[in-house]
């Protein structure tokens, strides 16, 4: 099977895909006739495809998120590349082929990611804090294991979400030695709990967001993570006004620093100012390090990147 | 007795007064003399007030928010008129005067607006909203009857918030015959439950706030309002995904409109987009009818207003 | 005759339309052959249509603006209808058919609207105020009766203005009997002419706004309402500097509250505050009603609205 | 005669000055004496000045921006100098002094400048042009002579609005020489009356602002001026829809730039343009000129300048 | 030969012209065919071609700018002329055409503009601000005499950074007239010095910027430029701590005004003032006059400007 | 003798203090008299003190920034305790007390920071950047062992910029095994330069900043570090055009992330992205550490701290 990445002008291939996007459009052809125009990925990145004229069967065999077995041959098409298909079909049970196998992802396993969670779970000593927190990850358990963190921000991909919690849990462990006025369980709490509902403020497959659920729109993960530990709070018999209810509930409203991007109120805890800083550059770092593993090692500039004020970067070399 | 705002300079008087604030100093000279430095209020207004030569007893009798019976000389001292007291003692039982007689409150008495609250309440169709606005109502019911909506931006005194409440429902009474796709039930419970928590975020007496508690800085009133309702879904058993539940929290999250005002999410319900444009127009007309009636007649413009674009009002006359 | 927002696919229909837009395009073939793109559009909503191989006079026929008889057949393209046009004429004077039955317009007849404007302008118990008013509703008068308020933002459609008078003059109404403060005759006179100069900043035909005029894109509605003002007392012989003629060019100037959004001036007396906030409130509930109303009524989110922070409205059912 | 940038430390002196400002105040003795507080000043500086033990007749006889005739002596309070006055009366017509040798003035004497302004007048080639600036000047002609270009911001003295249109006139004619597209009576006409309505918008007695008047609070000198222009059109009987009067006001009212700044119109012709940033030249270099002029020499900075983005000005030297 | 802004419908010509853009596409056939879509450009201004049925020889014969001898035919499509072409062939050395003549340009010759500034650092009465100019100019001497001054914003064509300079120290010139506080050898080096390092920032040819360097993109011009005069001050042996270099940094650092829009510090030098100020009018009324030149006569409003808030200019006329 | 921090109402007491401030001041007799207004600090806080009847000598005596002996006896001022200093004299050389005693200090020693970062300029692999830091450091070595890092922001006391290099240098360390894209040797010189030249932008004494100096106020620390390395490079023979030299000017010129915040360019290398990052962490959680550290443990809420979005630290317990 060929890898997307390394498929060049006129080879032919053959091997399994994922139609990452599909469809059916015209040629301006009169009458016009209908074809397939899809993006085929695999976990090494994607590339444009056409499927000239598509049968009806066709249009009702073919689906976005479905594996593919494809036949084909690469063109260019202004300046890029594109394939164009010969021949295809679904996959099927027989042909042994995973979807997991074709999207990208973490570069940790999600049960390697969900077992470090756990673990740092078990280590806080506040029982309390520990309920609630286990409590709001129950909630979402089995979402954790695959959802990415952002739509297209950050660590956009299957189980984007643990590893960004994995990735800030290590910082804050090292800051935890730094500075000893921090208080280790809060933190951890914090970091595990500040985005704990996106995978209900989002509509994901495969590490994919196609969508914002309704009540993500209306409430935002911010204000639903919040509520998920007063919820939790009621149902652990903890009252809603103990300072580490109140604790953890700052840590999730403050976490985006601002109100112009989102958090009602300012982080005014030790940890609050700190889990808002450790997520910033986790999530600014973690866009470096995609944009320069996506783009052709021998570009020197990546694309230009939202968060980054929009700049591109650049691989300084001697 | 003399109101203040009828005090003029050379008068010498009698009279009952709150002491709103106090505050012992000394003299310049050497060695410096302690004096009560004092400002004297009633309904109608307030004015400073000076203590000479304080005795050691005297420090310890009075207090701020305390009702005081003053002997005193009106003088002018830099352009305005200041009280030098001849003799001041703490009223007492057989006086029989009223704190809330001395105290700036809204301009319908508190048993009136609770009464109109309880029966637009009472009026909601919808059990599940009714219930839960009760439920929230009820946990502020007893300082609903006297708290002030703000510090100092407005609906400042006695009573204020509940006097907001009230000609908010007038305005969406108006609003939901005029527009009909507006839902009564929740825009009602929107108006009652916007800043239902104000009176936790909050520290006040007679209607004057002297600081924010400590969930009110760490949570907010919105949040915490918010929160109420989640506490008040599930203690009543109302699924916590409903979309009542859903529509009641977005009216509160989303009621100051943008991040930078405070609100997480914007309005994106027809009730939300009404209640924002309610919440705004009374407040900032409150504003301008609190100036015209703090500013004498004589002046043709008022002080500046700081939730005006910091711009004074002018009495316009011909 | 079959109204657009009941087409459905694979309709073979007769009925008479407005050409809401029309280009002549070539097709890609080679040589390329002239076509028709079209919207077609009448009271109920519109549909993009294509007419393939227009004559040449076709294409002197039709025009923008302009009423057809067109026979179709109904056909999805890229998941959305379209209309393949198979016969299109011109409307002429035996069809019977007016302009204004095929578009978009306030829910109140034109005749309604300068009846109910008319009738509070004699209401105004101020002579030299109501004669003012009068006067600049006199230039205007013709196209009071069809302009929209807006290119896009609001009221974008025939008779849109006289509506958004209208709407605010009534909440005008329930404000002077709740805040006493506030002088009627100004506040009605203010609702008036706020944009009193739109229907000559705007070219508008049928309640479509093409273009900007010059002295709209050089003065702007706001400069150009307030300086009718002065040309009105001029003309009536009325003081340039009373209170009067300063207050009603105070309600217009400052009616945008801020700077950025167009105001040289911020709001100073009770009627321009106000004023500023009646106009917000009509026009964000009229986006809200506008888009519910276009939005299909199986589709839980209406589209983005940029008036609305660019959020849609989200339909709360149980 | 004692300048007061030449006054020293224990220097008895005897000299006329300008009581800038004067307020009765009351020393912190027990009981309280009045004395005077005093600004003295003169057109090269100002010094703060006590009259200690006013008596009743002393607080009746001097008043702020009066002449009077002081001997003094000087000493240094709290690092800076501060006249102690032995004796003070009022000047007298005997005295042989005047008002305007004691106040800040523009460089070049107003006789000049009007002068100038008028030659200007004279010069522009179009008559209706030439007529509606003559007609606006007319307004202001007395006060033209003397008010200041603002009450602190910049031009802030005697003259300085005159000033302030010379030196704009100046840098207008070499701007016309070397960019041929502009017209030379537009700009020419922009200039003299983009700020033709500040006497009426400000109250300013030589040269120094004590407030803005009430017009100039509800309309601003923006819409007063362009209104002006309206009101010369009408009675000089020149259409209000010409070019010439749409260009006019165009120039005053986008002279700001942008809404933020007080402009309800961007500049849209050449003029406008060029008009706004010759405004903005003169102006900031004038604020360096000043600051310059009145800091010592010795002095290697100036104090802040709040319209050169609060930073001070360096003196380079070498 | 036939100029660009001559061609009418229908003209059949021959004609050199530069191909400023030249993209290979395919038709929408299937199999799709390869064509040359072209844009064609002189002096007088550019027009879209295309070149249907390229050869492999024709797409690596020709390449962006170009010089070509083209045989065409000029049609309408979509209401705008596009060249059809019959001929084309690259130009030759026999042909005696010169690049330099097809391509826009400064309106004054880039030897004259070169000239004049060198006859302007001769005139830099003092030698160790001369020595560092002629040094930092000395490092793109070359390049000054034909790059732009910007990719688009204002003077982006053949010679514009240096016409921008001279217009500029013109200006500059007449204010030292006016103004006698400024420092005239300081504001000729800081008028030359501001943008000295653009054409290291920018990759121009032909007055046609294709993108920033990566130095650009690191450093940005402003920190170039400052540094430039830094390694100057080294080689040369002029301290490096001495005002005139503080002085000369200063101003480039500072010319921008603001932090965001690039300036690290903001100018608190006489000359600095003056320079942030002459750059922005000589930059505005260039976009004025660059966009009048490039707009039919016959068009009242010229396009949108970004540069001038994003507003056309208007031609008045009478 | 007493630390400042263990001094209640009533002590008397014998110490030596450092007077950090001291300013004459006259009481409000008549006439008024001299005395000393004064702030005593040592390491462990600050208290206001007043020194009455100063008599000439007593003026010349005393200076800021000079140690003293002082007996007095503590007092209650307006609920602050203030020091009533019944003698006082200059230490002198037989006291055997060292200034450095009575500052507010890092909490490590200089000795070990500049022995730390010493250490890790050693370990920079690549000779060229390591020469490169080494020659920058080199510029301020003496100033680095004592230096704050800022006026009042962060770091605010002796040797706090080192203190803050060795923390981000700690954390940078961390990260670079964290992300294996991170190029050690920049980063860590990146830390060290970045704010290399604050030295030289403030005036500083004892850690606390008096004023900025000429180059700070003209250049900005950010632009000075970026010309250290070019004069570096050119003393070291190393090109300037080199990827390395530019490497670390981009760190430099970008650290503070955006325009407005003084950076003329934006983080466009893994590295800048970094650093901007770990500078914000390090300095926002010492702003929290300090404010708890010099906020009385019985106090739940620090003051307000201004680069904490004027929010106060709340000690959360439980």
């Amino acid at each position: 099977m060929t890898q997307i990445n390394q498929l060049r002008n006129q080879d032919e291939f053959v091997g399994f895909y994922l139609l990452k996007e599909l469809e059916v459009k015209q040629t301006n052809a009169n009458p016009p006739k209908d074809y397939l125009d899809i993006v085929l990925c695999d976990a090494t990145g994607e590339m444009p495809a056409k499927f000239w004229d598509a049968s009806s069967t066709d249009k009702e065999t073919f689906f976005p998120m479905g594996l593919v077995k494809v036949r084909g041959i690469v063109q260019t098409y202004r300046e890029k590349l594109q394939v164009k298909i010969m021949q295809i079909r679904p996959a099927n049970p027989e042909d042994g082929v995973r979807l997991t196998d074709f999207i990208r992802s973490a570069p940790i396993s999600s049960e390697a990611l969900i077992h470090t969670i756990q673990g740092v779970i078990n280590d806080i000593a506040d029982e309390e804090i520990q309920a609630i927190v286990r409590y709001c990850v129950g909630k979402v358990e089995e979402k954790l294991a695959h959802y990415p963190a952002a739509k297209t921000h950050h660590h956009a991909y299957f189980g984007g979400l643990a590893y960004h919690m994995v990735r800030m849990l290590e910082i804050g462990d090292f800051l935890c030695g730094q500075r000893l006025f921090l208080n280790r369980d809060l933190l951890k709490a914090g970091i595990i709990l500040h985005d704990i509902a996106k995978p209900e403020e989002m509509v994901a497959e495969l590490g994919i967001v196609s969508e914002y659920s309704t009540p993500g729109k209306l409430l935002g993960h911010i204000s639903m993570s919040s509520q998920w530990i007063t919820e939790a709070a009621i149902r652990l018999g903890i009252a809603l006004d103990s300072p580490k209810v109140l604790g953890l509930q700052h840590l999730v409203l403050s976490h985006h620093n601002l109100g112009e991007w989102g958090s009602p109120v300012q982080p005014q805890t030790p940890e609050a100012v700190a889990l808002h800083h450790i997520d910033a550059l986790d999530a600014k770092l973690q866009m470096v390090e995609d944009a320069l593993a996506t783009t052709p090692e021998s570009e020197a500039w990546t694309p230009l990147i939202r968060g980054l004020e929009n700049k591109g970067i650049y691989r300084l070399k001697w």
